[in-house]
């Protein structure tokens, strides 16, 4: 499976904050549904730093924090 | 690998622009630059609409055309 885990970058420091993410979805002002590959759904707020897939690897810098 | 491939949406029309995608980064002024896992680069002007990673699929919307 293809899937990527999702991490939030905070002061230089990346967190995960979700596993196994399937899809990606922007929405809007600055937000992005996440869907898992076992359904679970999260939204967060912010902006995409980069991807690095073969590394199964998604960054976002938070807004609002 | 979990490399994606890349398409553009056009009139409702995906149009696949790059294969093995690893890398995707935004860069200013809704840029996207994007590295393949063969280390080739291109530069899509336009917005990301969606991803489906275990489809190993991601989509954008160009503008400017």
């Amino acid at each position: 499976m293809c899937e990527a885990n999702v991490y939030v970058e905070k002061n230089g420091i990346e967190e995960m904050i979700l596993e196994a993410v399937d899809i990606i979805e922007p929405q809007e002002n600055n937000t992005f549904r996440m869907v898992t590959i076992f359904g679970e759904q999260k939204i967060i707020h912010g902006r995409l730093k980069g991807m690095n897939l073969v590394d199964h690897k998604i960054v976002f810098i938070p807004e609002g924090d």
